[in-house]
Order: C-alpha cells, then structure tokens, then sequence
C-alpha cells in the first residue's frame, strides 16, 4: 500500500511579473496565476485525486492558489492547516528588489550564488524596512528567518513535515501542500534524496499538481520524482525555465 | 473583559436569485455575492476588528464569503475549521424546487409555515434524489437531517458552539463564523435569548459583519442583538426583506 501526497506550486503573482524579488512579501497572485489554480483543481478532478486535507503556508498567493484549486475539485470544504514553515524562502535584503537590478549591482557569479546555490543565502533583511515581516503579527512569538538558501528552507520546513504532514499520511488521508518553488523544492530533495548539486537545477511548474504515491513503511516515492498530472505541460515548463538562462 | 464574536452571512447566491429552495444544494455566489463577500472583509479592516479564527459550514458559499473577507482584510491566514453543523437548514423535499411554484401548489398559510414557523420542518427529501446529501463524502458518518425547521437547525448546531465556538472564545480569541441565515439566525436566537415567536420575524443582512461582545463570565451579550459595522445598510436590507410580503 502507498500513501498519496500532491505538491501543488502556487500561479503567477504580481511580482513574478514584474521580475522583483518576492520571498514573505506577501502579494497576490495575477490574473494568469488565479486562472492557474482553478486549473490545478480540475487536473485534480478529472485524474480522480480527491485529497482529504490541505496544508498551504501564510501567504496569500498559496492560500488563493488552495482555495481556488479546491473550489474547482469541489474539494473547498476540506480540512485546512496553515504554517509560516511552508512559506516561501526568505530573500532577505533581495526582497522587492529588481532581479536585474541586483544582477547588475553585484555581478552574475554572485547573483546566482543567491538565486541557485544550496546553501549561501542573501544578505539578511534589516528589521523594522519596508519589506521586513519582523512586525508582522502572523509570525508573532515564531522563530522566523531573516535570509534563508534552500538549505534553511528545509530546515526549517522538516519539522512541519514530520510533526504534521506525516502523521496525515499515516492516518491514509491524501495529503494536498499547496506551497511555493522553494518550500516545494525542499520537500522534493527530502522525498527523493536529491543531493545538493542537483537539487539546484531543478524547477517544479506553477498550476500543475505533482503526485507522489509514499511506501507506507519508508515513506520513499514509489514513483520518484512524482508524477505530474499534466506531464505535456510540466515538461514544456520545465523546459522553458531551463532556457531562461540561455 | 468582553469576547468578541463575529457572524457574517454569506452574499447572495445563484440559487437566491433564481428564487430557489437552496439548502445544503452547494450552489456557489453569484457575482453580486462575492462582491458583498470582499466588502465585509474591508468593514473589518476599517473597523479595525480582526478575527484570530474563522469556522465556516461545509458549503462553498459560506467557505467563499469567508474567503474572500479574510483575503479583503489581510486575514487570509488565520486557522479555519468547518462544520456541515454550520449549515444552512435543510429544506428538505422542498430544496432545488421554485419558491413561487411551491406557494402556488400548497398555498399561502402551508408555504409561510415552512419557510418562518420555529419547528415546522418541511418533507423529508427522499434519499438518493437529486438535491440529496446522503451520497456526499463530506458529511460520511454524520447524522444528517433530511429535512430541518430553524428548532433542529439550533439543536445541531448548539453541540458546535458549545464544543467548537466557546472554547475559542474562552481562549481570548476573535471569533469569525461565517455561514447562512438560519444557522446564523439559531445562534443569534441562543445568544440573546430570543423567543420562538420573535425569532421568526429577525432576519440577519448579507456580507455585513455583526459584531457581539460576550461577557466572559456568562457568555451574554453585552451589546444584546450585536453591532453592524454597517448600520446604516444592515438597517435598510432589513427593512427591505420585512416589505418583500407586503
């Protein structure tokens, strides 16, 4: 017997359009990304994968990205739980800043150590500025960063997973986490034991539900890597990140 | 020290303006209701009133409203629990059916009966119909009603309050239920003690939050009948339903 887990990374934002850092800033998703989701809960649909509870994190483009999916599966009344441990990598100081900006400012080597390494996060956020959520009564009294790489994303998001996502697998409910890149690509690496060179390159598409079926004992993918609902779309995607460099 | 608790009844749905028996028939908001939806999310915020935890029914136009108002007030984030003991009353037989063809077919006297009288439901719906529950996952294992009056909607109701809703208030948290008229009306009834003839006359507005403080000791309010945060509107839509018969 095997679990069922779906990864699902929220739509386009309004930031992503307009090529700023985001990380907790928390805007909202654009047009494209609400019609996104509502897309991502009818591949949910029509594949006949009804998750019995959902996680998302604090912020509102995964929240919308949730409640829209959910309402076009006709799965909206399930079971939510929420966690700031879900939430987006902090881009510390990066946060609403221009990407080509910051690119021209400190040079392409460092920029894609920022962007792209495992383990060396931005500066960190000074606290009290514009786009800090030091005051933020959503993290009150909560551990919470102020520059994270994808290393401390994991860290961070494990015992969440273990603490709460697990158990819901373990009771056979199939587990919906409507996330983002980064809070996503960290669950991916733990699953499928992706090592830290590799990890950096790969990229999970926004709208299009991952499947992974869980050994119920080892709780390892039976199919690694998952399996996305739409494949045609996720490869042509996947394809298009990877030619954004080029 | 007073609680606060805050009830929001959802916008007007699709059904609502067709003139339908709606029910437990998960019809969604119309595009005037989801408008009223985000609006009594911004009378919160003016307000300055911020729920710490919503509880919504098990029907989309409830888990909508509140959606939307949380989203509208930067609340999107706080926890969320459901109950199908939130529901609006189920209309039974009469649910999915014309309300002008059902006055025309029974008359006048049996018709305002089931629609204002404290304790006459209408006929039960026969199970495996149409716009029957019984099939729906969502309320697997739950002891459904086939057919409610307002007395049986409070009856289901007030084992979620006691159980659910108190313990949250007890606990010094802002409490937001966002849900329908009459599961709305059952706890306004519980709350300020009305009696079962003057319950039939109350009715709650849509999308304006009713705001009630609740001594901590008794639970009573201490502003008997609530505050709208729109009185002005709340007063008109309420003069405007009193006039529909007349």
């Amino acid at each position: 017997m095997t679990y069922t887990l779906v990864l699902l990374r929220h739509g386009e934002s309004e930031w992503n359009a307009k090529n700023l850092f985001t990380g907790w800033v928390d805007v909202p998703l654009s047009e494209k990304g609400t019609a996104e989701a509502s897309r991502g809960g009818v591949l949910l649909k029509e594949a006949g994968v009804a998750p019995d509870v959902v996680h998302t994190s604090l912020l509102r483009r995964a929240i919308n990205t949730a409640n829209l999916a959910l309402d076009s599966a006709d799965l909206h009344w399930i079971p939510v739980k929420r966690s700031w441990r879900l939430n987006e990598r902090h881009y510390g100081d990066l946060q609403g800043k221009d990407k080509k900006q910051v690119r021209d400012q400190y040079g392409e080597e460092q920029f894609m150590l920022w962007r792209r390494s495992y383990d060396v996060p931005p500066p960190e956020i000074e606290l009290g500025s514009e786009f800090s959520q030091d005051a933020d009564v959503r993290y009150a009294g909560e551990p919470i960063p102020r520059a994270e790489a994808l290393k401390q994303v994991l860290e961070r998001a494990l015992p969440y997973w273990d603490g709460e996502i697990v158990p819901d697998l373990k009771a056979g409910k199939t587990v919906l986490v409507a996330a983002h890149g980064n809070s996503l690509r960290a669950i991916v690496k733990h699953l499928d034991g992706v090592d830290d060179q590799t990890i950096a390159g790969l990229n999970i598409p926004t709208g299009i539900p991952l499947v992974y079926e869980l050994d119920e004992e080892t709780l390892e993918p039976t199919n690694p890597g998952g399996t996305y609902l739409d494949p045609e779309a996720a490869k042509d995607a996947i394809a298009a990140v990877a030619n954004q460099g080029k």
